[in-house]
């Protein structure tokens, strides 16, 4: 896979350098052990922290500032960070109010932040995202993972925190978001890590469903469809998981895995949000776009997410952050 | 090429209304003839219009809002919009103060808003938007073409407007920001337009240098190089075209063209950076991503815009559109 690449060894440290220099306006950068931070800190209150693998932008860089996170730790590419960068970054941002961290449910990214935990000196709360419903089997022993629903999750906890929640009811609204949120995604070609061949290769008329966002294989592998019938697909599967109640209201989040032009997203979104009105639901928020990719993977995952009043306030707060803003 | 398609004649239409959808607190759609105009449309002052072929989201409808673009034409894909979606957008939010059109250089797409002007009953100026320098030939009987430059430009006449400016100072900045600006891209891989085949093929260590966005073929093909080289050789080829100012200030916009990852994006930028700061240029301001793409091409693009006072204060000035906010 050709790339915009230098040595693959350096590639996190230079894209992250790029992003940190590009938007300093929002972030800075610590170099080593490798975390960007909101260029102010916060003076008081709970602090939200992230990170991951990398490979996932802008996830979860993007989300540092004002009524998102306060830091993130991005690992090498589809790694977890390690203990020390989770630590380094809670350390430089952290209040006698404590830190929520939110993990995203693979085996790597636990043990990372479990070993942090217990290194901090701090009050630390925890909310773990498993938001995808493709019922992944014992190769995720973890259970059921963290995908686009990562972003919903880091905005509803960056708001509580902006608002000055206690950590209790930080990682309370953060619980609430990820059980309200259900993510269903399709691949129509997988990616490569900087260095390495393709994780694996889908046929010219095959898709795979149920993708994570490591470019790893899904549950099934069909044949392609139309839109429409991907956007009840996934919907279907989603509905099942979420139950949704007659004249509810949700936010129908459609995510990109970066190798989607933004058309073709659109197109998908007005798919899905006609399947979920013919179910009686209501699209009340709508996001669109490359939030949580797979670097050049094509395709893309439809997140639900059931919104009461707490998280519909939660959401429609200020963010100010390089990859979401209003 | 496997797409998020329902039938490929309606692939404009139905991801048009779903950007309008999802963004109806920003615009409105007018489906037939097809333009997008702020959802609150300034009661004076000029009205600024652009329009292009689809396939280059968020170009052009992305940048409809306060502080850039009244309206959007988008015409099918890679097809310059008709005359009468011009007229028809114009009409819908042009005041006495008149209209800026601003127009990528195609054929197609001088000839389209030619005809609008001629039919149009209003003050109607134009800017000619020419920002490619990988020295097209004679397949491009127009001359140098618009491309990631747009956005730049776009910017500047929407603020000027904003700010109540008259037309022919619209005009002005818009001239200006235009020659200020010159991009070289490079691609990586080609795209298909939706129910057809690619337009061309690159080899699996090749690249195209200077190719424009619609996925056709550039200057010079060559093989694979290091984001480090590639950045050296867009900048030398900007910087023939722009003969830099020792000291002088410019703005740095790595564009994506729609396929590569954003992490690829950053450490590009990251790299033609250092390159502009080994030639005494001073990178001022920065913007990265995928604004102005061709479908799902792998590639990037670099335009340096060189800023003056005047330039870099309508920059700077508050932009709230979909895909560019600040």
């Amino acid at each position: 896979m050709k790339k915009f690449l230098n040595r693959p060894e350096n590639f996190v440290l230079e894209s992250v350098s790029g992003f940190a220099e590009s938007h300093a306006d929002f972030v800075a950068m610590n170099p080593a052990p490798l975390y960007l931070r909101r260029r102010s800190p916060k003076r008081k209150g709970v602090a939200v922290i992230s990170g991951g693998g990398s490979g996932h932008e802008p996830l979860d860089i993007g989300y540092v500032g004002t009524g998102m996170l306060d830091a993130a730790c991005p690992g090498a590419v589809f790694t977890a960070p390690t203990p020390g960068q989770v630590v380094a970054a809670a350390e430089s941002v952290a209040r006698a109010d404590g830190v929520v961290l939110i993990v995203k449910n693979y085996v790597g990214d636990l043990k990372s932040f479990e070993l942090a935990r217990d290194m901090l000196d701090l009050p630390v709360s925890w909310v773990l995202v498993n938001d995808d419903v493709a019922g992944v089997g014992p190769d995720h022993p973890a259970g059921r993972r963290g995908i686009a629903g990562t972003v919903i999750v880091e905005k509803i906890v960056g708001a509580a925190a902006e608002r000055g929640m206690s950590l209790t009811d930080c990682k309370r609204v953060g619980d609430k978001a990820n059980q309200a949120t259900a993510t269903m995604s399709v691949a129509l070609t997988s990616c490569s890590v900087p260095g390495a061949a393709a994780t694996f290769e889908i046929g010219a008329h095959e898709m795979e469903m149920g993708v994570g966002l490591h470019g790893e294989p899904g549950r099934t592998r069909i044949p392609t469809m139309s839109a429409n019938e991907i956007a009840s697909a996934l919907v279907e599967q989603i509905s099942e998981d979420l139950q949704f109640r007659q004249g509810g209201a949700v936010l129908l989040f459609t995510n990109g895995l970066g190798g989607t032009p933004l058309g073709e997203l659109y197109l998908l979104h007005a798919a899905a949000r006609a399947e979920l009105m013919r179910r009686g639901v209501e699209v009340k928020r709508s996001l669109v776009g490359n939030y949580a990719t797979s670097l050049e993977s094509a395709g893309a995952s439809l997140s639900v997410c059931t919104l009461d009043d707490e998280l519909l306030g939660l959401w429609d707060a200020p963010v100010r952050t390089v990859a979401l803003r209003w």
